[in-house]
């Protein structure tokens, strides 16, 4: 290979590397039902953030994300979401556009249980050296339960 | 590292890239239950597709894939296959074989559900600058539903 | 990129591929039900093997570990651990520490069938050219089944 073509295949490998580590981060985050820093740090200030898909509201910028995620922290006890099936879709300069599939679970203190079968639609942007989530939807993989909107539901 | 190393490292995780990608490009195909042309894209025309190890039959190139996911996508309303474990056993010059693990979920019109729990055997082949899997069998790592075969077992 | 940093890349890419690698032939050797030697080598020879976050001992080297999972095989028919979420927490020189989610479920000659969500914990050494597991401990994602310590929790 030539040294540009070496430079551009490393260049991308951990460029993917990267993006994939924003969604398990994004998980993490997630399921430790505390670490909101940590969960904020993985989107755009002016991300979008839409359940339109299954139903619940779309959400703008940190502080729609932080409101969500403020009422699902405490009103869940255990959380895991297992992430799959990541793929690249495009990947150019600074802006990227990627799919995944997520097996998502959790228990509710009122004793919910949960478990999806979702797909996540992920823009990102890079702004330094650092990629984010800037647009984030998910749509059902398969039917879902009823007791998805039981506990998401309410605004 | 010496430059020939350094080659010899970008192009075997380039690889190993692509080889996985395939793999996720053919769930995204299944779980379509239309894409047809992204699904038989994943294969060699010669491609054989062994579902014996389930108690299916096997099938041979395009025509006999196509055949067999024609009546899959007609019967199923929902599909979602979650690939890990994904391994690469033997990589070399313009062949590979790997594993991996695939939790693979459907409905069907009927209304009959099915979760299977099995491990992907993939032979590849590398044909210019893409790789196509070869050889496809599956085996079960957990003992099967009866539904399996109630849902694809007829030929 | 300088020389220097394109080789910084393809190390740091080969070395994450590497200990992923890692914990995939883990779950291969311990699915496999037999495979003791290729469980082994995923371990370092002093390695802390220690389920105490699920009620379960801590088990001390190679004879510790072959001690448990010389039960196991022969408790067991079936086994299955998909391993997702892999997250490199560190990576210098010679160390690692690193996490990841997974979905292990097994039945028993008795029957009895287990399904447990956790969290890994993995430190890794590096001896020559090869990382292997230290440290390993897990940890429950979801509320474990009763049906955990029936299985494993003799001693």
């Amino acid at each position: 290979m030539a040294t540009s073509e070496i430079d551009a295949g490393v260049e991308y490998l951990r460029d993917r590397t990267a993006l994939h580590d924003v969604l398990i981060a994004y998980a993490f985050a997630v399921d430790s039902l505390s670490d909101m820093d940590g969960l904020l740090g993985c989107f755009t200030e002016d991300a979008v953030f839409d359940l339109s898909g299954l139903n619940l509201p779309r959400y703008h910028g940190h502080a729609g994300i932080r409101g969500f995620f403020a009422q699902v922290f405490a009103d869940m006890t255990h959380h895991a979401h297992f992430v799959t099936n990541f793929r690249v879709d495009r990947l150019e300069g600074n802006e990227a556009k990627c799919r995944a599939y997520i097996m998502g679970m959790g228990k509710a203190r009122s004793g919910l249980e949960i478990l999806v079968y979702v797909l996540y639609n992920l823009e990102y942007r890079r702004s330094g050296e650092s990629w984010k989530i800037s647009y984030f939807d998910e749509r059902t993989l398969m039917p879902m339960p009823e007791s998805l909107t039981a506990i998401h539901g309410r605004e």
